[in-house]
């Protein structure tokens, strides 16, 4: 639930910009964009700021081409915008659409899911329960003289980074300095935060002004439930706690079963101090959240046999502690050497793998990073991200953890409700319990006002403890015993206490269930597949760079578009003709019977990732062009919405068409 | 844009609960129900509340289905709930997706949309430009003493029926005052409402204390944006103004051509003061909305005709006002008989009548009232809602407004960003324009501090006025003039003013598109969708009544169910491998392996509107049974998956398939 997580505690957000990963994007990119790269290998400068400045221009491509053809809008454009808030446009929101039913299909149909849909608006309550209103926080700091909010620690990274790349004189030891602050930025203190600041001497960046220690601003929209004003509410930071509440009611309707999933999609909000990085960090965005509850005694997953195979690129906490890089595992063998937790976490890792490359995520810029120990908040039992490797750096896209019961007893306890499961047993079992039973009045003599932590300390022993101090008392009546919470060892004696096994007969476990959580960031999935599916190509006469997004039909915005070869009424009624055809087959298409050339045409559809056009050339039947290979076929004005059919919902592949009809050549 | 607008002047609620017609609701429900109906038939009540308690029986028949099978929770129900917040649990979410997938297909996707997707956080400017932080409010009145909030409206509203339905004693002359205010309750003023409160006396309904005076409480979540506290934002109320304010790009897209279409589907927040009627107003729900811009000089449409002799209940404005019933009319002639204002407004309706019957709206339960004219937004053109009518009346559901240019020049006027189409001419066209130029300075000197307002209404003149004015001083060389905003007649003095006629050759026509708006509540359509899809029938031995929802294969949350006859290996497997190749096909499930007897699995699936059951009863073939008509058939196991298809999908109905496989008795 905690995707993208601001504090330490909680969820720390990984410094994971890595210059040195970035070279095969370019590769890739330049790749098809020959005059470009040139122009850029050219330029006389060391080799990271070179591959920063490839970076740059790559990244300005792309964004360009977004915001010139609509796929985003800075909101409320016309009013000069908010930072942090975008429009999906017309192509935008139909990728978002896309990658949105492939998710229910991937996830929700072939794991049978429960979905839910809950409100975004939040009574304070169960965002206290699940630590939000206490913790979901970053640091601040305000211009003195302005009152302009910074982040405190983007205006500490900033200044070392700056350091590091541009200062000639900067020292080996200062060097050093700089590269451990950036190495523990998300775990420094307020405190050491605002010392760092005022040693650096760092001021407000737009007026030089002095700046305010730092202090903890809380993420969350907040509003008012009512008329009253005496209900405060918040905009949902995350959609998980709506499927937590719910889990009593969800446990039944799955017919009080273990284990089952529950899923949302919905939007999630995060009021940012100063949001940057484009599309990657707004302040709306819609997350898809899976809550796979299981008994915490059984973590296997009965169709892991299917994922097990898979293999991939991961970097285990190990590798990172260590230095080294992410390699290539086979998921089943991570789970078998423990290297991953435990099956269903495993599970999760390969089918979130199979989906982001279904979408056409680049398998050699996806990674499964597994959190480092001071990342992971003390309840969980593992967690790893899924990164994918952008202009901006390795991005945490999904996060994938075994959160084990930590939410749903942290709503157990706010409402009082039980949260948990039941495993009835095939007959009742005989079970040995060990039974401490403190004699209070002897205690409250002998310890007076500590009596109390006494008590607690005695009830906590475990069984192994509790024996022992068992025997020990019968031999020799008395026993010295740590109490903690006093910091000093107590004695106790025989009449304090019994201590005893007792048979009982149990016809159930009574437990709360683990949950592992698959959260996804839709938007910054778009993004990234933007990048990776992002290139261009020389324009026919070679006068011009043409864009082009290599979307699988899946993702597509349109999966085809109808273009009458010149204008006539004839051709006009056959494209006619065809929409209508390819409306009833439910495929997305676009027409354009303008005059302009076919070529240019095509290359506007290229630049919006249609996989597939078809051009009106005669009166019996048409061709279909490929967008990457930019070949064609012939095929019948009955057929063609058939065929267009076929290789967009992928039944067939671009190439199995290829063989069954004429090329044709233009 | 302003669906269920509490205000008069934008968009005011119809009181629409008309107790008279519920009756054939309530017919077809005890058609199906006879054991209940007796009973409520048995009652020695009056016709008007006998209907009522029918009603209301009814409904908690729905409502606890409803809530039993988690097709909605109230949310966050382990903190004892917000009102007005409800969550959808699984049923409910996939009846939502569905209901959503089917909206795309039958307008963005038939129509070729441009759809949207804006975030929900809005600034200030855009609701200020729009209307809403000043007018979107509904008037409250206070607790003096708890401090606890009313809807003024409804504390009046509720008294008069109270008076009118349970009163004995009631006067003629009183009762007519009632009905009068109660017809007269959505145009009263603050002062109006108040006196009408005092008047009667009307105290606290908890705790009978005294209430304030009603003022105006805005309906619109207030939070900020960013850390500074500076900036206020609201959640939006409509998801219609992302468009507005991305016209220009929209527009641009379309290839700067008229009319185009943009859509949203979102969600929108409302505060209520104190939600009433279940799931029908609530504090969050989701808006479909289309914007279709079209040239204000040409309201035709291409499909029309397509739609034209649709024949379905419509309530024009002059049979509401003359006392009559809704009436059957078709389209094309309430467009040819100026009923309906345009065709393209016609279009629409036609549209989303096919829509709302599609997914299984009982079509002799939906009707399109024409607002009144004190209904509707001074600069509307004309304005329908599609009602439904259910256990609480008829309730608006979808508005269908032509709002003229009133959105575009509001955010124009507001953000000085030129929110216009243009029509090129095919060659210059010369036009004959008025230029009237008032002399400033003469009427400096004889004006003064009003020469402002004098000006104003000089240049305001149309272009007969003005010659009139012209030839008027050219032959007395003076002329009374009547300045609006001065409430009195000037003198007009020839040294004024000049009044001429001037030749132009213009290029092209520059003019703010109009808007027609169909309008979405997704919410509240479900819900009229499950009071009609519901129905109740005996169990087989005749004990109960058995609940079921007749939902089309297209609205139902789980396409089909898969249920091994008996308890063993071999049909379990069988039952997995259908699973399978169902989930190839895209087609939700539910599978049940409990030992439970067949009919309770089918009763169990009825309530859930399952609309077709797999039962494996052999290792070759299986039966496949039919919700509503309980019939079964005979299928091989290779074909059963794509016959569940044919029949969800819509490509064939259950009685193709039933001729074409033998049927089966159980």
């Amino acid at each position: 639930m905690f995707l993208f997580f601001p504090q330490p505690h909680l969820r720390p957000l990984l410094n994971s910009l890595k210059l040195s990963s970035y070279t095969h994007t370019l590769l890739q990119y330049t790749h098809h964009c020959r005059h470009h790269s040139t122009k850029m290998a050219a330029a006389a400068v060391p080799a990271a700021a070179q591959e920063a400045q490839n970076r740059e221009a790559f990244r300005q491509a792309v964004v360009n081409t977004l915001e010139r053809r609509l796929f985003y809008i800075p909101s409320f454009k016309i009013y000069r915008g908010v930072a942090g808030l975008f429009d999906y446009g017309p192509p935008g929101c139909a990728v978002k659409a896309n990658v949105l039913a492939f998710w229910r299909q991937h996830f929700v149909l072939e794991e049978n899911m429960l979905e839910v849909d809950c409100p975004s608006v939040t009574p304070e309550i169960v965002l206290k329960a699940s630590g939000h209103v206490d913790k979901f926080t970053d640091l601040m700091v305000k211009d003195e003289k302005t009152g302009t909010c910074y982040r405190a620690d983007h205006l500490l990274k900033d200044f070392c980074k700056e350091k590091l790349e541009k200062d000639a004189t900067l020292t080996a030891e200062k060097g050093a300095e700089y590269k451990h602050i950036l190495a523990v930025l998300d775990d420094l203190s307020p405190e050491e935060l605002g010392a760092k600041i005022k040693e650096y001497g760092i001021t407000a960046p737009d007026t030089k002004n002095p700046l305010s220690a730092p202090y903890p601003f809380n993420l969350m929209f907040q509003t008012s439930i009512g008329p009253s004003g005496l209900s405060p509410g918040y905009m949902r930071p995350e959609t998980a706690q709506g499927i937590f509440v719910n889990f009593k009611d969800l446990y039944y309707y799955n017919g009080s079963k273990l284990p089952f999933a529950a899923a949302q999609i919905g939007q999630a909000f995060r009021n940012e101090i100063s949001p940057r990085q484009g599309l990657l960090r707004v302040r709306e965005f819609t997350l898809a959240e899976i809550e796979h509850f299981v008994d915490p005694e059984d973590k296997s997953h009965p169709k892991f046999a299917e994922v097990a195979s898979l293999e991939f690129l991961m970097f285990p906490r190990e590798d990172q502690v260590s230095g080294r890089s992410e390699r290539k595992l086979v998921i089943g063998e991570a789970v078998a050497q423990g290297i991953v937790n435990n099956e269903t976490l495993g599970y999760f890792i390969g089918r979130v793998y199979l989906f982001l490359t279904h979408l056409g995520i680049d398998k050699e810029r996806l990674r499964f990073r597994q959190h480092l120990a001071n990342e992971m908040a003390h309840y969980a039992a593992d967690c790893w991200d899924a990164e994918i490797e952008s202009s901006y750096g390795w991005i945490e896209c999904v996060g994938i953890a075994d959160r084990s019961a930590y939410d749903l007893r942290a709503h157990m306890d706010k409402s009082g409700v039980a949260l948990v499961a039941h495993e009835k047993f095939a007959e009742p079992k005989e079970v040995e319990k060990l039974v401490i039973t403190p004699i209070k009045k002897e205690l409250g003599l002998a310890f007076k006002g500590k009596q109390k932590m006494v008590v607690e300390a005695l009830e906590a022993m475990g069984e192994k403890e509790a024996m022992e101090m068992k025997a020990a008392l019968e031999s020799k009546g008395e026993v010295d015993f740590r109490v903690c919470t006093l910091e000093k060892d107590v004695t106790i004696k025989m009449n304090m206490l019994t201590i005893s096994k007792e048979k009982k007969k149990e016809h159930q476990r009574v437990f709360i269930p683990s949950v592992i959580e698959p959260s996804f960031g839709i938007g910054r999935i778009i993004y990234c597949l933007y990048e990776h599916s992002f290139y261009t190509r020389p324009s026919r006469d070679g006068d011009e760079q043409l864009n082009v997004f290599r979307f699988p039909p899946l993702v597509a915005p349109i999966k085809c578009t109808v273009f009458p070869l010149v204008q006539n009424q004839e051709y006009e009624e056959i494209a006619k003709r065809i929409a209508k055809s390819l409306i009833a087959a439910g495929i997305s298409y676009k027409i354009d019977i303008t005059g302009t050339s076919i070529g240019k045409r095509y290359a506007r559809t290229d630049e919006l990732g249609v996989p597939l056009a078809i051009t009106v050339d005669s009166t019996t039947s048409v061709t279909i062009r490929e967008r990457d290979s930019k070949k064609q076929i012939r095929v019948s004005i009955e057929e063609v919405s058939s065929v267009v059919k076929e290789v967009t919902e992928g039944l067939s592949t671009w190439n199995d068409v290829l063989w069954k009809y004429p090329t044709h050549s233009s």
